[in-house]
């Protein structure tokens, strides 16, 4: 069972179907990023958000990591592509979303005038459009809660700017086995590091072991630790290393802490799984 | 007139009202991180959250600081305190609050095991509350809404974790002179950088020039660029240096593209002001 963050039609179940598909898994959705945690330590598959352009919480995400024996078995990147989702273009006065969603369509809505009004997720936004059943009220949110209430997309791709992605991971218990497989998609890996002096310098000699094996860098993150003021976590993505252990005794001379979040594929989301 | 992410009796008002008693000025709520930024293109103030771990998004703060012409003006750090708020602790059977508060205070609702109901903002939340007038309904905020609404406070600090900081920033038009003196409290810089080559080894490199005047990094995130896959910007905080436009020069070496967001003061969100 893939256990995602819902509500139904959000971007996030949007990432566990594609992740289902490739694993021949099942959805169940589950109403916050710590429920999906709790649920993969009970041997289950999850899928949270990791960036947040929309939705979730990074750092809640980026802490849970951290604390949970899982791994990251995958992630799928969504081009997010916001809708305008009612009944009548002309008649529209007032657009509802999540204030994520108002705020990337910003725009596209003060040309036209309309008001704006905020609710907990796209998907709340358009089941409220479905229920009211009003002209005059329109949804912003993705074509699949459209599908999934019933109501009409007046127009697509209305974004003010397009290059919009939102990173899923898909995780596991450290124990289980990663069931996907990558099929010629890129594979990159994680680790959290703490390193050993809080010092001028000391993670620039950290990244002297990526540097000097030629390894790239895809994301690189602090998160001040909850145990100590003035103490980092640094969360690092990079490019797949085929001497991955060899490069983590290397990390271990300048890191008093690692834990290693796996090694795994990359998925583009307009990918017609 | 300072301009703050809302609702009224947010964390985001509170880190407003810290800065509001330290330059004299008062407070004018919005109901998005896009609307703070563009009335201070107006030549304004504005608070945003910069490090999410309850409300707003970190992701579109730092997107908009790249593309408004703003300076950072100051930054408060604030210790997220929940409370339990309502009218009946031995009543209680339901729980509403933003998501991430109610994940925070996961385990001291499953001990009780009180169902939870997601809403927008923890003070929605408490509004809510105070609305149904119902002793099984309790909300999880922090204490100003609490007071605003006029509902008790059944119980302080009910979070899981201790140390958990949420950081504020106030912004200015980059034309206005700061009004925020510092007074003793630490000072601190932030830039935005794109580096000029996309290789192994470059970030590395330009860290080096922080690393080699002994300049210690207090935050370091990567966010990818929306002009082309595989590029990236680099948001980096450092401790304060006196001869900054020296470190700028060195740094442009490295770099297509620079931008200086201000050197400001850091302040302690729990100071009494």
């Amino acid at each position: 069972m893939i256990y995602a963050l819902g509500p139904q039609g959000s971007y996030t179940e949007k990432a566990a179907r594609i992740f289902a598909k490739l694993i021949s898994g099942k959805v169940r959705l589950l109403p916050s990023i710590y429920d999906v945690f709790e649920a993969v330590t009970r041997k289950n598959l999850g899928v949270v958000p990791v960036e947040n352009s929309i939705e979730g919480s990074v750092t809640l995400t980026m802490d849970l990591l951290l604390e949970f024996p899982v791994k990251i078995f995958g992630e799928v990147s969504i081009e997010i592509r916001h809708c305008l989702i009612g009944y009548n273009m002309e008649k529209i006065r007032k657009v509802v979303s999540h204030p994520q969603a108002l705020a990337q369509c910003r725009k596209f809505i003060r040309e036209r005038g309309w008001e704006v009004e905020s609710v907990e997720s796209t998907s709340t936004a358009v089941q409220l459009v479905a229920r009211l059943k009003r002209e005059d009220v329109a949804a912003i949110g993705p074509k699949e809660a459209a599908e999934l209430y019933g109501v009409p997309v007046l127009m697509e791709d209305i974004q003010d700017y397009e290059n919009n992605k939102t990173r899923f991971i898909l995780i596991g218990h450290q124990e289980i086995e990663n069931p996907l497989r990558c099929n010629g998609f890129p594979k990159k890996s994680s680790i959290i590091v703490e390193l050993k002096e809080n010092k001028p310098g000391s993670l620039y000699r950290a990244l002297g072991e990526f540097a000097n094996r030629g390894i790239n860098l895809t994301r690189i993150e602090s998160r001040p630790s909850r145990k100590d003021l003035g103490l980092y976590y640094f969360y690092i993505d990079y490019e797949f290393y085929p001497r991955d252990d060899e490069l983590m005794e290397a990390l271990r001379k300048h890191a008093s802490f690692i834990k290693h979040l796996g090694t795994y594929c990359v998925i583009e989301g307009d990918l017609r799984v």
